[in-house]
């Protein structure tokens, strides 16, 4: 035990994590484990989303099609679905094929919430805690299991809109106008989620990311008043358990706010300058990100400029993951990501 | 014809416009005629929008029902739709109803680009000039016409996905695999552009807006490199003609660039902070904005603070036009645009 915990720690991921100097640049990508790997279709064929998130064994070979057909990842994440965790809540989740994620019983008043139950993660969530545990034995030694989970506000989008939105008129109108009723479901998500993050800790993840994929679709007084007390807590609980990510898309005005409720690194999409973003964070804090998903899909000689502009922003300061700035796009040809880690690898860092 | 510009000029929104000091801070708003107002929806009983967009008299009407319903407002866009101008240029376009505008022959090859035809607005935008010309005849000495066009990149993003896109990655490859046809069409588009909002000018728009709505999809590289020195041509070819206001949405990151690219008023979505953005653009430029949409949904007063909030933070410096941050949400009340034109009308300006 003494032994793996000393290997998990010279990861190339965790020690840029804590802004310690690497040999190279560590690179893992959002939705590795995803429709641009032809294993990971074929998974699809007999299995619904759900299947697989509920199954640990099932979630683990989702995660390992990514560390298979891409053997020079940094870092496999286990295989999931942020809305995973509303399900023990009492929520009724449907993917409807070729759509986003429908809600069946979407939260609209204070009773909703009320009527929420608690999450007991090693009761309720044994298909991605059981997961990290397979994963966690299969790559000993070979690279950090990264865990994660959604963040509140952006469970919330999905329990108040009832699935993807444009506008997100409906849970700005809830969170506006009843702010209490709001705080209540921030609450419970929270609780929900740092329950569900340290116990993936305990199962094995070296490190966990908070997707609050959605929150750059505030302003910054919403997000001041109605998101950052919560995000504030979920990282608090967290201390000194594990490593964390904090990681937002359209975040540009939204930094500050982020770094001070919490992560040990702030994940950047692909529309900020990483430089300029980094500055504005400060010394003491990671930094993961940011190339533009489609530039995977470009002609590899145009890819591999772009991989460089991001790495020279980086500038080889201890404490840059490279990672996209969102998801892989379905359309992406696997031979693109492979070069993508080549091309980080083989960048010098000083 | 000298009384009519004098009259024009002391428009509070021309004098924003130039950073003059005003009596109230002018008003109005983007999709001002839409279908929030039961008028307009009265209107689109027994018209489609294309059919209302080619003809003066019906889109001088659509423009008047926000005027006749909302007196207090400070201007009276043009109604007409951004994707009007594609229609010269050999595209077919097509609304089905609830959902967005589809192109039938979206442009994916150099050929496509270099089969697209000018555009000569006196005889190919009867519709928004004509109905210009009505407007400013109704209104005259009440409040300024504003005219409006579609930006060269949200075009592109239309003419290349084929409609609206969640990750706009087919333009993104567009731009970054056939950087001469995208070159080519950028040009080709902000030629029409430039043409378009010359003629309203000269039909008696007293101020234009350029919707560049979706350019906050790109990297701050992206921009500089394919869309910056397109919208410096179309606001170079303006100057002198006619102010200009400069929008978009998800700019947080592009603001200074936006700012190089011209435009006496920048549009701010309510992401950013107004101060803190004025501060970047810096003093020699105006600014639009910048309310949530959603907080048209809120209660009266919650309403209210928000309204201040955005006042608080223009603080009455000359040079604030307000606005939202994008266009009115059809399930937007009546009675709070009312409600928040008077607010905003009630507050000293010092």
């Amino acid at each position: 035990m003494v032994v793996s915990v000393v290997v998990s720690a010279s990861f190339r991921l965790l020690q840029a994590a804590q802004r310690k100097p690497v040999d190279q640049t560590p690179v893992w990508f959002m939705r590795q484990a995803g429709r641009f790997l032809p294993e990971y279709r074929e998974l699809r064929k007999s299995h619904s989303i759900l299947e697989i998130c509920a199954d640990p064994e099932l979630a683990a070979a989702a995660a390992m099609t990514a560390v298979k057909a891409l053997p020079g990842l940094d870092g496999a994440i286990v295989f999931s679905d942020i809305l995973q965790i509303l399900l023990p809540m009492g929520i009724k989740v449907e993917f409807a094929p070729g759509e986003g994620p429908r809600i069946l019983n979407p939260v609209g008043t204070a009773a909703d919430v009320a009527a929420l139950r608690p999450v007991e993660p090693e009761r309720d969530l044994r298909g991605p805690l059981g997961a990290i545990r397979i994963l966690r034995r299969e790559l000993e030694g070979r690279m950090p299991v990264i865990g994660f989970a959604g963040a509140p506000f952006t469970l919330a989008t999905y329990l108040v809109e009832g699935g993807p939105s444009k506008d997100y008129a409906k849970v700005k109108r809830f969170m506006g106008t009843e702010p209490r009723a709001w705080d209540d479901l921030m609450t419970r998500l929270g609780h929900a989620v740092a329950a569900h993050l340290s116990a993936q800790a305990a199962a094995g993840a070296a490190i966990v990311q908070v997707f609050d994929s959605w929150v750059g679709v505030l302003g910054v007084d919403d997000y001041r008043r109605f998101v950052q007390p919560h995000m504030r807590r979920v990282f608090e609980a967290l201390r000194g358990k594990v490593p964390t990510i904090h990681f937002g898309t359209g975040t540009a005005a939204l930094l500050e706010l982020m770094r001070e409720a919490g992560g040990d690194v702030i994940g950047l999409d692909w529309r900020v300058d990483l430089a300029d973003a980094w500055n504005r964070l400060g010394p003491d804090v990671a930094v993961q990100g940011n190339l533009d998903p489609s530039a995977l899909l470009l002609p590899l000689p145009e890819l591999g400029r772009r991989i460089d502009a991001v790495l020279d922003r980086a500038a080889g300061r201890p404490g840059h993951i490279f990672n996209l700035g969102h998801g892989i796009l379905p359309e992406t040809p696997v031979e693109h990501v492979a070069a993508a880690i080549e091309r980080v690898h083989a960048r010098r860092v000083s």
